[in-house]
């Protein structure tokens, strides 16, 4: 592929910010649109996303016509968004068309009404089935940009049909060999089709296809279809109805845009935010969007406090409780989230199912028994050193022990549980497990306070 | 790719487990040599990860030949180990010899001392270069397995000689051009290559090639590897050493694996946990890993209950305070959890850099002060309805506001400072985050009842 600036020369994003600073700085568009130029959409889509939006809204107004397009189409929904809005229909218009219909059909949520009725209007029918499918299913993630030939087409015409077209689609490593009806029946490595090509032209596709290249179902899911390309490595894969007709295909950056939208999100849900957050947006709009979770947080927590009132009176006799009591919480929150976080990154990628999560749970159950009996000694001990007191060292151990071995427990049960109930382990679970071991932690120790005092 | 069991028959990981675990319980290894025989050794891979140890071993002795060297290549660090602790030297060398160099030297360090030395000694010295850089750059990264021509040669010489190759090497989609000194020239994309060779085999590499493809240096960081493959979206790359000679090459796939394994840190770090840690390792082993992380979050918990200590005369007159202070610490926790989530992404991506950290800080500030007003309220309230006492409403919200802000500061701060001083933001920044709005959390409500009651 074409690059003016090759990587090599070791152009790095922060010195292109700079530049865009300085240019932005100047005043003069011309600067900024110059810098812009001869970078690959891409590279543009990851510099606005670094730029807070006053001089986002600068950037953009300098961009170099010819890339607003493919831009749009790198940048995330919730930049795209504000794009959109600061970009005139005409402009938009001119965009649109130097895109393909795969990456038109991306945009076209975004787009506003009447351009987006325009499109769809103009759209065939199979990107139309693509916007409507299952966004976690082959039928979304593919794409129907495939090439397709005869089982009875000869090596020789295949060669001379791909000389009139200027250039292959993006990652094309195979053509699709089809029959009238559009069933699959194999696939031409472009190698094997080089090869073919300068000894046998004379032979035809059904001689030399794969006959059973790597496929998958319309309703094939994101995960099968990450798992199966991580497994066996291939560039592209074509996608089929359940008819056998081939719809489309899926190819290897598909794939890497779904793995890293799955790892953002396993990251951002932990903390009960949104993958796609604009890290510049406005903050009242942040504000709304963690409003929420930090409500139900309060929730958990005053569920938390509630546990403790009711152990007042045993507070009032011996305050010291009060003082060791969060230590005993933060032990067990600290177990429990490492128990689920390895338990959510086991169903994530498979290794955990219902085969092994009982084994699962045995041994974590195991390494949290090893974990409590070490911390609740040395607990005891700051107990005693502290306070020279037995009894509340014994407190503190038991209920060092029964925290720790609960969160153990809970930290594998709740992301197991939510997953058998269909809600996002990795956006619920944390919630959860604080409430569990807050509320196990206090009660243990306060309870066995009660108990002794 | 030739794929004897094509996904679209929907067959999924699920399934191959319960057929092993019947295979296994029947006791006949030749059973479970048969379902693994026809799948690819990155299914066998991930099969092997998700069963406990002794099963693993198990199916790990029936495996067929052929596959063990691609299947340990495969399987991730720790499992891996255990592996080769349970494979003969003789079936290991027999099954090397089926790897190319790049997956053996991958291989290398876990090997047996006397069949690594044997290796090395084996090794050609590019490889041996490769197996001594700095993992984190391309150097590392890259494989040696290039296909390269001379720039006069022609493009019917160069068809020819791939006639003879049985097949190329996984993910090419370009032969690389080279001058007599190795220094790159240009690359002649496959794509290309098949155009020129059924229209225009005479002419030479030189007039076809690409001039720049995306090439990187030999020192290049894996950050930078990974935004130019994500920007640009190619299937391979060039690696040059700082003279310009072609040493080896990046695919997409060095790219997918760089990024998962980055991910899967971020994901684990968080939780003080190692990414390659065998979900199935004995107990006694994972409690080991995990121990020191517990340690380190005991001794902080610590901390903040001696301040809670600092306060005890005054949580003996109102009891109401120990009940109430963890929700103001809760809060402060998830929001400083929060700004910390987006500032630890935004560094990986170099969405957050120095340009805008502080334009972060402001932002991040704004939305910290519209939660902690709304929050102090709800606090507020929450104590009057509670205990009726004006006084400990006023000290909540008080408490809350302050503790809610400063998390907001830590959460953008301390990712910064441990980036600035070189410390990985992803493990270090949530324990000493939990230090913060702990410490404060607890200082603000007791300080100010210490003032007011």
């Amino acid at each position: 592929m074409k690059t003016p600036r090759p990587r090599a020369r070791g152009e790095t994003q922060a010195a292109l910010l700079t530049q865009i600073q300085v240019a932005i700085a100047g005043g003069n568009p011309r600067d900024i649109e110059k810098i812009l130029d001869p970078l690959h959409p891409g590279e543009i889509a990851s510099l606005l996303a670094a730029f807070p939006i006053p001089q986002r809204e600068i950037v953009w107004r300098a961009m170099p016509r010819k890339h607003i397009g493919a831009t749009l189409h790198k940048t995330t929904e919730a930049i795209r968004t504000k794009l959109l809005a600061d970009t005139s229909p005409g402009i938009l218009h001119e965009a649109m068309d130097e895109l393909d219909v795969d990456d038109i059909a991306d945009l076209i949520p975004g787009l506003p009404e009447e351009l987006a009725e325009e499109f769809l209007s103009e759209s065939d029918p199979a990107v139309l089935a693509r916007l409507q499918a299952d966004p976690d299913t082959a039928a979304r993630l593919m794409h129907t940009d495939t090439l397709t030939v005869r089982p009875d087409a000869s090596i020789a015409d295949i060669a001379r049909r791909l000389q009139r077209r200027p250039q292959l689609p993006p990652c094309t490593d195979q053509i699709f060999v089809t029959d009238p009806d559009n069933n699959l029946t194999g696939s031409l490595p472009i190698a094997a089709l080089l090869r073919a090509a300068t000894s046998q032209p004379q032979l035809l596709a059904a001689q030399v296809m794969d006959p059973a290249p790597l496929t998958f179902n319309a309703g094939a899911s994101k995960e099968d279809i990450v798992t199966a390309f991580r497994q066996r490595e291939p560039l592209s894969a074509a996608v089929i109805d359940d008819t056998g007709k081939l719809v489309g295909r899926i190819t290897v950056y598909n794939v890497i845009h779904t793995i890293e939208h799955d790892a953002d999100h396993a990251l951002m849900a932990h903390a009960g935010l949104d993958e796609d957050e604009d890290i510049f947006a406005p903050p009242l709009q942040t504000f709304q969007n963690r409003a929420l979770w930090l409500g139900v947080n309060l929730a958990t927590a005053i569920l938390a406090s509630w546990v403790i009132g009711l152990f007042e009176e045993t507070i009032q006799k011996l305050v010291a409780l009060a003082v060791l009591m969060p230590i005993i919480a933060s032990m067990g929150g600290n177990t429990g989230t490492q128990t689920m976080t390895v338990t959510v990154r086991g169903l994530g990628t498979g290794s955990v199912n219902r085969h092994n999560a009982l084994r699962l749970l045995r041994k974590e159950l195991a390494v949290g028994g090893f974990n409590s009996l070490l911390w609740a000694v040395t607990a005891a001990c700051t107990a005693l050193v502290w306070y020279g007191d037995l009894t509340l060292g014994l407190i503190m151990a038991a209920a060092m022990c029964i925290n720790m071995i609960s969160s153990a427990v809970a930290g594998v049960l709740i992301p197991l549980l939510f997953d058998r109930i269909g809600v996002d382990p990795a956006l619920a679970s944390g919630v959860a497990l604080t409430t569990v071991t807050d509320v196990v932690g206090f009660f243990a120790v306060l309870g066995f306070a009660a108990m002794l005092i």
